[in-house]
């Protein structure tokens, strides 16, 4: 299966930056869970581009459910959403050179020309509405069970955010900040530089940073279907993304084990760690711990300076500058796809855990 | 399926490190691959511990296959293979206290207490052998499809290798050696340094970085099934990874899209780019040119060193001095572990994509 | 996955009776099919009610793909298809006595009362329109291939059809049949004994034969993806099918070995068996011959007739008439959801066997 | 994936009739179920060859158990068991004719020459043995649970069995036979009618019919993983079985509506059907009532009259008489891998629905 993911509940992506409309299948979702529709529309607020640091292309996102949802609930049988294209310029695109840093080449020897190549197709960015809106569905249900998901943009353009800190409350204050930073100066710092690489037609890259509390221990496997694996496994399939690590990630080459080992005490609340390089999981499987992990996010492709590449039609070199509206940034839009993308693959591995109606208890 | 990863071609892990065989099931190879149980013994050896900077316990790995082959080669039906565990040493392990950094904790929870928790049980590093058994039926077989992959520490304790170079003499080169360094100074040093952690009770970390050559283009899926999806998928199941990253990776954070991208060009062997910052992936899908990724790998966590954790049996604080033998360094012998799963998620990959003979087509 | 088939070639459904819109997803198609909107079309009217013998629910299913072609051919990514519900009469329909012979009591139990009830929701037949229109789309592309799929009702009310004969002549002319037997006279029996169950409202079943041509030899696995195996579990799918067989099925209980073994001869066209006892598939493996298998239909659970049965929301006992408009039999509609069915996974299979573009090579 | 069925709980299948050992892996099992090894052994009793109706082939199958078992219970983690072949007299097979009726050809066809073709290798129903192994394991925690599965020869050499009464009475019964009739009599017809067909050189066919009491309602999907539909796709799986039917099956087409619908009644129990043509399951979903389905056994291919076939080295035709020992009849042997396949599909499916503790809740 290429565009599904998940095993007891799992999410297929389908849609084209220029087609009709893109969507997606939940399917697996508990029973009885209430779909909020309103804050589906907030979480693709969140994604959709806004300000001076995003593409020109706005689109309200209006998605709507088609099966699944019943009396205002999860039926438990499959829930198909769609989100229509509205505000599509075909023109800007034609087949031409294979823009460099994004999927137009590979698309293109994988699937013999015959891609919708317009605005990137199936490869473009804009699924990601559907990922965000499939995930909205399952964030509420995770809440009800006191898992909550949050993530900062801990880097972008060179410049850093504050670190995490008391995580119950960081991660409702970043689920409410169109851009999400811990400190406002740095935010404004970031914004400033994406800017000034906009203004040279250039783009820049970052990091996001996602904490995750409430998750119970014991979820994951061993081989192969680690915590890290599986979560890994989804987040690569957020554009742009080109690294994952989980707690001290890199870091860990140069600590010492008597540094990176965490240690292990019982409190009234339980058995905790004292540390958390970890990041929440020992041998695949969480622990209790929030768990913690960071993606890097490449500069988005799309420039509107000259480059070097080759010509799909003619197959000759040539010189290509970029048209279109693009985004000289997506880190802080991407914020939103992975929280997404963390939801999902949770749900998904406590149902596997704990059956199908574990995240609808609450309800039932 | 937990302890099984692939769709075409799969392999299933089994065993434990006190138990009396560990073992792998290769499901879907091509039928008529030659199966050189010399290979097979000479990447077991790389794994094995060895020298100073390796635990003491030594185990020769006479493996044997017991399905699947016949008069030399691939059936094309399962491939079941078998390593005793001949030199276990139950005694040193009791069930204690949860060793920090360890499987211990999250196991016994997920588990309840019914893990075989001897020497982490089927956590265990030495599962890996297994895994490495499985990789050298498969690296045999892309060799003679033209696809070569090596691996080398990239940095150890601190210390760094010298950068690949021309990978067609690099990747054979790491290829024959057991410490697998491209800088034989740099390498002496790290082995220093991995002792001087182990005189102290302690360990150390570090980054192992793999180049696969030879891959055709056009391997992978947009989404959920990126290329770098299904390999950081299966490289976490790596015991200690706790990262893995593409490319230019973490790096991209403080890059611009003009230096991130990478330019493309016609020569006359086709297609190339003339940067590789993408490490040979695009929109999840193979672009023609060598695959680079880098692992991180975390310190040892059996540590000789005084640490704080709880006991598993009483539930209470207490102090734990782990004993056994241990690896102050696990880095250089993981390297051949991540060929080995590079190996197999490749297999798969192309086996999806060409279909379940064509790996074999040279010999068929 | 729950409401997804297939591994190469996936397929997914979702919707319910009176929802808005019931769909699919197809993922895996190889690229560059030509997508024949008028045979979709042609093959959603072979399955939609009809006549006497059908229920008075009549919609023209104008159905709309939304993305995966472009200009007239599959992309190779994801192709989504919407049928929106038209006529719909939800008054029909109120939270009841369970319908014996339908889903609603096990839908109740399984998801706890929050499933869609009316029409039976995701459980209806209706939801077989999208798999039709999902196996229209490869039925074309098989046929491109030499790969002939047909159906006739070998039993309907108790009346006989004729067997199949040559099926170079048989199939083609059976796919272009409303209602598809063999012999005319025989066909009209079957429903003048439809329309007399009508009149007593009630209903009947009956059998279905398929036989497929053209299919290479080599397809299948030994364990556990035998060609019955998959065959047989997604035809498990098809509303009120309650048995499969395979070549002789039941009749080999009293065959002897000698009567039941298909002789083989090499003829000048290649090796083949004197007879097709085994339905064309060994161990699991078609072995070139024509594959050929029959499934049992019950009669629609819908009847008019009083039924004695429980009541969902008060948990009693009651008597039950059941409103609505409903078909006698399903029969002669099922027949074009079987070789939907059929079609789907034997690309899957083909997919798998010979890798993802094989179904499209001979348009690329 | 091929020789791996299941999601939640997957078993794994390997080995070759005349390799060093078969054997399996069952992964996802609840930990802490108690593994009995006499109970192990004593199913694969009721498989293995005894009297004069089964080949001469005698194996104590003297399992061992490699990893997965700790103190006599399930850890959780992969349990792999080996069977030596012991008995095996390779002599008897040469490269030759193909069988009829067997995989030789198709075996041939998929895997281009390399298969071991010894004994029908990967295809034999020696194979099965592991199959029970691994059944017996979760029949037992099954059993625990409530869940009884039991199987009669319904139908053997044209000689029928008494039909299934009161099954609390008839299913225990049946499990302690060697020879599982209901009815004495009519079973000492079928053993003679069975030996003199072996005289004669001839092989018989027959029908299993199996029953499952306990198990709850609500396990099942309505698309595509129906309990009929992953039921029978394990079950094709047994070698010579060609049909699976559910509850009336193909007695169904001859029924009409008003007789084929099980009326619903509540009782001091619960909620029951009166009748049970629907065999437990309405809309692919158990609704409480004993799963009901039967097994079509062609007769066993291996008869020592003589047939025409095509040589496999020549490719030339020929006459062929099959050597070896063999079985005249293997229903009666079968009906221990029915219910193991049956055992494993259930798990599987509860293990999905409940979660992975599910099945050991029990003993936790």
């Amino acid at each position: 299966m290429k565009n599904t993911f998940g095993s007891s509940v799992s999410v297929t992506l389908f849609g084209e930056s220029h087609g009709a409309e893109i969507g997606t299948v939940i399917d697996g979702l508990a029973p009885g869970l209430p779909v909020d529709e309103s804050f589906i529309a907030a979480q693709l607020t969140l994604r959709r581009p806004a300000g001076k640091i995003s593409t020109a292309r706005r689109e309200a996102d209006p998605f709507r459910i088609v099966s699944g949802v019943f009396e205002g609930k999860t039926t438990g049988t499959p829930l198909a959403l769609l989100i229509p294209n509205a505000d599509t310029r075909s023109g800007d695109y034609t087949r031409g050179a294979f823009r460099p840093g994004h999927a137009d080449y590979t698309a293109n020897v994988k699937y013999h020309g015959f891609e919708d190549y317009r605005g990137g197709g199936h490869f473009s960015g804009r699924v990601t509405a559907a990922l965000v809106a499939a995930g909205a569905v399952v964030i509420s249900a995770l809440k009800q069970k006191g898992i909550l998901i949050g993530t900062h943009i801990a880097r972008c353009a060179g410049i850093s955010d504050a670190p995490l800190g008391d995580l119950s409350v960081d991660l409702p204050r970043l689920n409410s900040l169109p851009f999400a930073v811990l400190n406002e100066a740095q935010g404004q710092k970031m914004q400033l530089a994406v800017e000034a690489a906009a203004a040279e037609g250039d783009s820049v890259g970052g990091i996001l940073e996602t904490a995750v509390t409430g998750l119970p221990a014991g979820v994951g496997e061993p081989w192969f279907d680690t915590l890290e694996g599986v979560l890994a496994h989804a987040l690569f399939s957020v554009p742009a993304v080109k690294g994952v690590e989980f707690g001290s990630g890199f870091s860990f080459a140069d600590l010492r084990g008597s540094e990176a080992n965490d240690p292990i005490r019982k409190d009234p609340e339980g058995i905790r760690t004292l540390t958390n390089h970890n990041g929440g999981i020992n041998g695949g499987i969480s622990n209790g711990m929030p768990l913690l992990f960071r993606c890097a996010v490449k500069p988005t492709p799309s420039i509107s300076k000259e480059q070097l590449s080759v010509n799909g039609l003619t197959g000759e070199n040539e010189t290509l500058q970029v048209r279109g509206r693009h985004d000289p940034a997506i880190v802080h839009r991407a914020r939103v796809v992975v929280d997404s993308v963390t939801a999902l693959v949770l749900c998904d591995q406590l149902a596997q855990r704990f059956g199908t109606d574990w995240l609808g208890e609450a309800g039932i």
